[in-house]
C-alpha cells in the first residue's frame, strides 16, 4: 500500500532510474490495479532487521494488508484459493503449536518424575520406570516390593550408612542434573536459560531476537528444564514452559514462506504460542488467554489473536489431558478439596494479612533477585556460570535434605499444602499436637525457599519463577491457616468466631484453602498481575466462592508490593536488560511535555534535501546505519526515510554516470535530463507528526496503544525533533536504578 | 495538563484580558507547582458535551492525569487522602454495583417466575406464591393440592370449558403484561425499550447519552423486562441485564463529584458494569470480562478496566448465589448433564453442520430483524407501538399455546433440551417411539420462535435475543442429535460408528449436548462473538472436553455467517442507528489513501487568524455549533480551538472596549497597547498530523486504537483536510446499505 500510494500520488519520474523497491514502468502503474497485476510476482518483504531492533508495527501491517490486497484483486480461484490457505497455514500453525506444547508438556512431566524418583532409587524392574508406575496394579493397602530405594537396593544394612547412602545419592544426582542442564545451556543455547517470558514479551512487542527461538533453543530449554526441575533446584516449569510453546509455534511456522516475510504475523502467532503454553502449565485455558491478555500485553494487537489464543489454549489443554501421563485423567496441578463452600467474616483479617506479607515478601524476593543478578554480573561468579549452578544445587540439595518440607518437590508440597486435614496426612503435617513444631518448620521452608530462589532465578540454567513463589506462599498461608485454626479451637466462643458452627468437630477454618489465598498473594507480590493469577488460582480450586478471598489476596498483595516498588519481577528484567519493551502503564509525566525529552533538531542524523550526490549518499548511507532517517530542507520537513530503501537505490542506481547527480526527494517533477535523481518514491507516508508542545504522556499512550517506532514533531512544517521507542522506554524506566545493568548488547535503533 | 503546557510555553498576555479557562496570574504560572498551586481550587471539568455527540478520549484523560498531578502535588495529608478517597470512590460504586446487579437479577427471577405462573393458575394459600414455594415443603410423591390451575380455582367442570378458561386466562395475562410494559417504556421511559447492548456499546465508546442510563429507566427497564418475559414474547433478560447494570453503575456514580466531571471515569465504570451485567445474566463471572473485553472493545481502555470488570463479575455472581432465590444454590441456568466426557470423531460432521445451521439461521434472523425494523420505521405502525406489542403478544400466546415446547418458558425449554434422556421425561421428548414427531415438533418450534423474534426485537418493550436465539439453536441441535442418535442405533455396525461402545445400552450420541452446540452456533450466527460465547458456554457446561466442539461450532457458524454478511446484529442496530461507535474490524482500504475520504481544505469551517474581531468571533460561535474549529492563516495551520474555549474567552471579555479588537492566535507576544486580543493559549496541543498520503487503514486504526475525536491533514505546514470519527464510522460503515435508517437525532460533531 505504501508502494501505490507513492506510485499513485507522485508521478515518479521515470528516465532510465529504478525507483524504490521496484522496476519503472512509465506511468502504467498509476491505476491501483495495473500496480497489483504489476507486483503480484514481487516478494513484499520485511525490511531487514537486525537482532537487537524493534520492527515497524506500521510497516509491517502496511505490507501485511498490501499482500492481502494484491491476492484479493487477483480475482481468480488461484486467488481466493491462495486466501484460503492463508488462513489455513496460520490454524495449521496454531493447531500444531497447541498438540506439540501438550505432548511436550506431558512427556516433560514424565521425564521430571522419573529423573526426581531416580534420587531416592530404583524400580527392580526397570530403570526407567519410576516409583508410580513401578508400583501400579497392587491393591490398595499392598506393600510395593518392586521399587527399592538405593540402600535397599545396595543392600546397606546399617542405619547409619542407609542415611548416607541416600543423602549422598540425593545430592550426587542433584548436582549433577543441574551441572548437566548448565552445561548445555551453555555449550548449545544460551537464550535457553532464564524464565524466558520477559524475552517473549519483548519480542511479541516488536522486539527482534530471532535465535531466542531456534529449534536447538527448543531442544536445550527442554532437556535442561527437565533436568534443572529434577535436580531440586528452587525453580519451576510454568515460564519456560511458555518458552518452549513458542520456540514451537516458530519452528511450525518456518515452514511456511508467508510467515518468514512478516514479522507481525510471526508474533501474533507468538502470542497464541504464549497462551497455549500457560494452559499446559498450570492445566488453565482460559487463563492462558488472560495472561496473555494482561501480561504480554496483546491488547495491542487485533481482536483475531485472542481467539487463536484459546483455541490454541484449549487444544493444548486437552492434548495434555488426552496424553494423560500419570494416569489421573486430571487437569489440574494441585487439586484443592474444597472444605466446604463457606467463609467467614472474620476470615478476611488473616486474608488481608496474608496479602500484605505477600506484597512485603514478593518485593523482598524482587529485590534479592536483583542484587544477586548485580552481583553474579560483577564479579567472578560471571566466568564460572556452570560451577555455580553445580554449588548452589549441592547447597539446595543439602539444605532442603534437613527439613522434611524442602526435600520433596516443589509441586508436591504445594499439593500437599493445598490438602485439607481430612483423611491422609502429609509428613506429619496434620498432627493436631505438633502444630507449633509445624508452624515453625512451615515458616523455616519458606525463608529457605527464598532465599534459595532469589539465587536461581538467573542462573544458566532454565528457571520459572511461579512454581517456588507459590511454595513459598502456600507454606507462609499454611502456618496463618493453622493458627488461625488454633485460636478458633483454643477460643470457640470468642464474638469474633461465633459465626462459626456450634459443633467443634465441624471444622471452621481450613488451613489448606489459607494455603491458597497465601500462594495467591505471593504471586501478587512477585508478578505483579492480577486477573490471569485469579483466573489461573479459579481454574485450579474451582469453587466461585473462593473466587472472592483469592481476589483479596491478590488485591492487596498488589497495593503493598506496588507501595514497595512500581514493577513485577518480569519487567525488572526488562528493564535490567534493557529490552525496547513498552510497559502498559499510566504514565504521570508531571506536566512535562514532549519537548522536555524529545532529540532536538541538532542532533538528529538527518538528510538534506538535494545536498548530497549518490556517491555521497551511499558514504553516508555505510556511515550511518540506523533505520531511518528524516529529510529536511533546511528546518523544513521533507519526509522520512529508511537504510533498506536507500540501500536498495543506491544499489540499484549507483553507476560512475550517476554517481555524481544530486539526490532529490521532492515530489515536484524535474526533467529528465536534469542532474538531479528523484528519489521521492523512497520516502514513507505513515510519518506520524505531532507539536512538541504535547503532554508527554500523550505520546507515550501513542507509542503503547500503535506500537510505533518514532513520532516526528514538527511546527508549522518545521522539524523541531523526534522521539524513538527506545525513548519511550527509558522514560519509562527513568525510576528505575539498575536499568540497563545487564544489558549485553547494543541495539540498532532509529537514530541510535 | 493541556493548560500548564499552554502557560508553560506560550507566555500569555496579560493586559487585564482574561486568557482561556482560568485567571491571568501576570506569568506566575509558569512554573507548573505555581500553576496547580493556582489551579487547585478549578473545577477541571470535561466540556460541555451534547447528547449525540461523542466525547473527546485524549481531552478527557488529559484532564484526569491533570486531576491527578494537582493532587499528588499538594504533599498534604489531604492530597494523599484526596487521592486514596478518589479511588476508593470508584470500588464503592464497582462494588455497589457488583451487589446491586446480582440482587437485582435474583429478584427479577423471582419476579418473572411469579408472572409467568400466574398464567396457569394461583396458590391457595396467597396469591404472591409462585407454583414452586406454593408446593415447597411436601414429601417426594405428594401431590401439590395448594396450586390450583385457574379451571381448579374457577370450579370449572368440563374438559372443554376448561381448556377455553386456561388459554383465555394465558393470553390475556400475556398482552396484559407485555402491554403494561411497552405502556411503561412508551410513557415513562423511551430509552428502555430493546436490548440496550448496542446503546452500550456506543456509550463506552464515547459516545454521549445520558438520559439512556437514568435512574427512571433503570426502574421502567427492570419492570418492563420483568412483565415482558412473564409475557411470554419471544425474547431474553440477558441484554437489558447489562443495561439496568449499567444504568445502576451510573446512578451510584452520581453521588460523587468525581464522575461528574470525567467523561473518561464514567465509561470505565459502565465498562465494568457491564461485566457484571453478563455475569449475572449468565451466571458466568469469566465470561461477562471476556465479553466486555470481546464485544464492548474494551481493549482501547486501560487494562485497570479488565481488573476492575473482574471485581464487579464475580461480586455479582456471588451476590446472585447467596440471594440464591429458587435455593438451588445453583448458580448456571442451564444445568448440563455431561453425558459421558468423550465424544467421537465422526460426531465432527453433524457439529459442523449445525455451525453451518447457525450461520445460516443467524443470518437469516438479523436480515429478517432488519426488515421488520425497516417497514415498523416506515409504516403506520410506528404510531401505535403498543398496540403492536399486544398484538404481537397475543399472537405469541396463542400460537405458542398449540405447540408444546412453545407453549413453556424459553429458558425452561433450553434447559430441558440441555439435559440427556437419563430419567426425567419433558413432555415426551424422551419417547424413543415418537422421535419424529419430536423432531418435527422441534423444528416447528425453532421456525415459530424465529420468526417471532425477528419481529419481537425491536418493538418498545425491553428484549434480548441472547436467549430467543438459544432456544432456537437448542431446538434445531436437539433435533440433529435425535436424528444422529436414530441413525446409529438403527446401524449400529457401520465404520462410522465403530468408535462407539458394542454394548448397545451405553450411550454413544448424546442428543442433549448437540442441543448446546446447536445454540453455540446459533448464537455465534447472530451475534459473530467467539471467544465470550465460548468461555459462556464453557461455564455453563464445565467440562473442558467440550469445548473442543463448542468452539466448532461457533467458529463454523462466523465463517458462514461472515460469509452471508458482515455485522453481527448489535453492530448492524449500531449502524441503523448511526451511532459513532468505531467497530474494532481489520479494515481493508483496497489501496485508497486519506485524501479520497477527507473533508478537503475549502469544505472545512475555519477560522483564520488576526481576522475576526472579538465581536466577529461572537457571531461565529453563535452560526456554527461544531464541537472545534482548525485555526489557519491562509492555508498554513496555526492550531485547533474549541468551541467551549472559545465560547468562554468570549464570555469574559466581550465589552464595547474589546469588541472591535482583532483576535489572533499566534503565540508570538505582542505588544500590551496593540488593538489585537492574544487567543493563543486557547488553542488544543493535543494535535495528531498526518500527510494525506498515508493509507486510510493506518487513519482508522489511529482512530480505532486511539479514540480518537479528528485527525488533520498537513503537508509542510499546510493544512490539507481533516477527517472526524464520524467519517470513519462512516467508512467503516459503507458497506451496510441501511446505515442510518434508524437515526432519530442529529448529532453534533466535529465540523457536522
Amino acid at each position: 500500500m505504501l508502494f501505490w500510494a507513492s506510485f499513485g500520488l507522485f508521478a515518479p519520474s521515470c528516465s532510465g532510474i529504478t525507483s524504490c523497491g521496484k522496476e519503472c514502468d512509465s506511468g502504467a502503474a498509476l491505476q491501483p490495479s495495473a500496480v497489483s497485476r504489476e507486483l503480484k510476482d514481487v516478494p513484499l518483504k520485511s525490511d531487514h532487521y537486525l537482532d537487537g531492533s524493534s520492527i515497524d508495527w506500521l510497516h509491517e501491517e502496511a505490507l501485511e494488508r498490501e499482500r492481502e490486497y494484491i491476492k484479493k484483486s487477483q480475482r481468480s480461484i488461484r486467488g481466493l484459493l491462495s486466501i484460503w490457505a492463508d488462513s489455513a497455514r496460520v490454524w495449521l500453525v496454531v493447531v500444531a503449536t497447541g498438540i506439540g506444547i501438550g505432548v511436550a508438556g506431558a512427556w516433560l512431566d514424565v521425564l521430571v518424575k522419573w529423573l526426581a524418583d531416580l534420587r531416592e532409587g530404583r524400580c527392580q524392574a526397570s530403570i526407567f520406570y519410576n516409583q508410580v508406575s513401578c508400583c501400579s496394579g497392587l491393591d490398595p493397602g499392598e506393600l510395593c516390593t518392586g521399587w527399592n530405594t538405593w540402600s535397599e537396593y545396595f543392600d546397606v544394612k546399617y542405619l547409619f550408612a542407609q542415611s548416607i547412602l541416600q543423602s549422598f545419592v540425593y545430592v550426587t544426582l542433584a548436582v549433577l542434573f543441574a551441572s548437566t542442564a548448565a552445561l548445555l545451556v551453555d555449550l548449545y543455547a544460551p537464550y535457553a536459560f532464564h524464565t524466558g517470558i520477559p524475552e517473549i514479551k519483548a519480542i511479541i512487542g516488536g522486539y527482534i531476537l530471532d535465535s531466542y527461538l531456534t529449534p536447538w533453543t527448543l531442544l536445550i530449554k527442554a532437556l535442561g528444564l527437565a533436568l534443572a526441575v529434577a535436580s531440586g533446584l528452587s525453580l519451576g516449569k510454568e515460564g519456560p514452559l511458555v518458552h518452549v510453546s513458542c520456540c514451537m509455534a516458530y519452528m511450525f511456522s518456518r515452514f511456511f514462506k508467508q510467515f518468514q516475510h512478516s514479522e507481525a504475523q510471526k508474533r501474533k502467532l507468538l502470542a497464541a504460542a504464549a497462551a497455549a503454553g500457560v494452559s499446559v502449565a498450570f492445566g488453565s485455558p482460559l487463563g492462558g488467554v488472560i495472561f496473555c491478555l494482561e501480561e504480554l500485553d496483546t491488547f495491542a494487537l487485533e481482536s483475531d489473536v485472542m481467539w487463536r489464543g484459546f483455541v490454541a489454549s484449549a487444544i493444548a489443554a486437552v492434548s495434555l489431558q488426552y496424553v494423560d501421563p500419570f494416569g489421573t485423567a486430571k487437569l489440574v496441578l494441585f487439586q484443592v478439596t474444597s472444605g466446604g463452600d463457606t467463609w467467614r467474616a472474620f476470615e478476611l483479617i488473616p486474608w488481608l494479612g496474608l496479602g500484605v506479607i505477600g506484597g512485603v515478601l514478593g518485593s523482598l524476593l524482587i529485590k534479592l533477585n536483583i542484587e544477586v543478578a548485580l552481583y553474579r554480573k560483577n564479579s567472578a561468579l560471571n566466568d564460572y556460570p556452570i560451577l555455580e549452578v553445580a554449588v548452589v544445587s549441592a547447597i539446595t540439595a543439602a539444605v532442603g535434605y534437613l527439613v522434611v518440607f524442602t526435600r520433596v518437590q516443589s509441586s508436591e508440597l504445594v499439593a500437599s499444602l493445598f490438602v485439607e486435614c481430612d483423611g491422609g496426612d502429609f509428613h506429619g503435617l496434620c498432627n493436631p499436637t505438633a502444630m507449633w513444631e509445624n508452624v515453625f518448620l512451615l515458616l523455616i521452608s519458606a525463608a529457605i525457599k527464598l532465599a534459595f530462589t532469589a539465587w536461581t532465578f538467573g542462573m544458566m540454567v532454565p528457571a520459572g519463577i511461579f512454581l517456588p513463589t507459590i511454595a513459598i506462599g502456600a507454606c507462609i498461608g499454611r502456618a496463618v491457616g493453622m493458627l488461625t485454626q488454633a485460636i478458633q479451637t483454643t477460643y470457640p466462643n470468642a464474638w469474633i468466631f461465633l459465626s462459626c458452627p456450634p459443633d467443634p468437630t465441624v471444622r471452621c477454618v481450613s488451613p489448606g484453602f489459607y494455603s491458597v489465598i497465601g500462594a495467591s498473594a505471593m504471586l501478587g507480590g512477585v508478578t505483579r498481575m492480577t486477573v490471569s493469577l485469579v483466573v489461573i488460582l479459579f481454574e485450579l480450586t474451582g469453587a466461585l466462592s473462593h473466587v472472592l478471598p483469592i481476589m483479596v489476596g491478590v488485591m492487596s498483595a498488589k497495593f503493598v508490593g506496588d507501595a514497595l516498588g512500581k514493577d513485577g519481577i518480569y519487567n525488572v528484567w526488562i528493564a535490567m536488560r534493557k529490552y525496547p519493551w513498552l510497559p502498559p502503564v499510566d504514565y504521570n509525566d508531571k506536566g512535562q511535555t514532549a519537548a522536555d525529552v524529545m532529540r532536538p533538531f541538532g542532533s538528529l542524523v538527518k538528510l538534506q534535501d538535494e545536498k548530497l550526490t549518490l556517491k555521497e549518499l551511499d558514504n553516508f548511507t555505510d556511515a550511518h546505519h540506523f533505520h531511518g532517517f528524516p529529510v529536511v530542507r533546511g528546518r523544513e520537513l521533507v519526509g522520512v526515510v529508511t537504510w533498506d530503501k536507500l540501500r536498495s537505490f543506491i544499489d540499484s542506481n549507483l553507476s560512475p554516470e550517476t554517481a555524481s547527480k544530486k539526490c532529490t526527494f521532492s515530489s515536484k517533477p524535474i526533467s529528465h535530463d536534469s542532474d538531479h535523481l528523484n528519489l521521492s518514491t523512497c520516502l514513507e507516508n505513515s510519518i506520524i507528526q505531532l507539536r512538541k508542545e504535547v503532554p508527554q504522556a500523550l505520546v507515550v499512550l501513542m507509542f503503547q496503544k500503535m506500537n510505533l517506532r518514532q513520532i516526528l514533531f514538527t511546527h508549522r512544517g518545521h522539524l523541531d525533533g523526534m522521539m524513538t521507542k527506545r525513548d519511550v522506554v527509558g522514560l519509562l524506566n527513568a525510576h528505575f536504578p539498575h536499568t540497563g545493568a545487564l544489558a549485553s548488547n547494543q541495539s540498532r535503533g532509529w537514530q541510535r
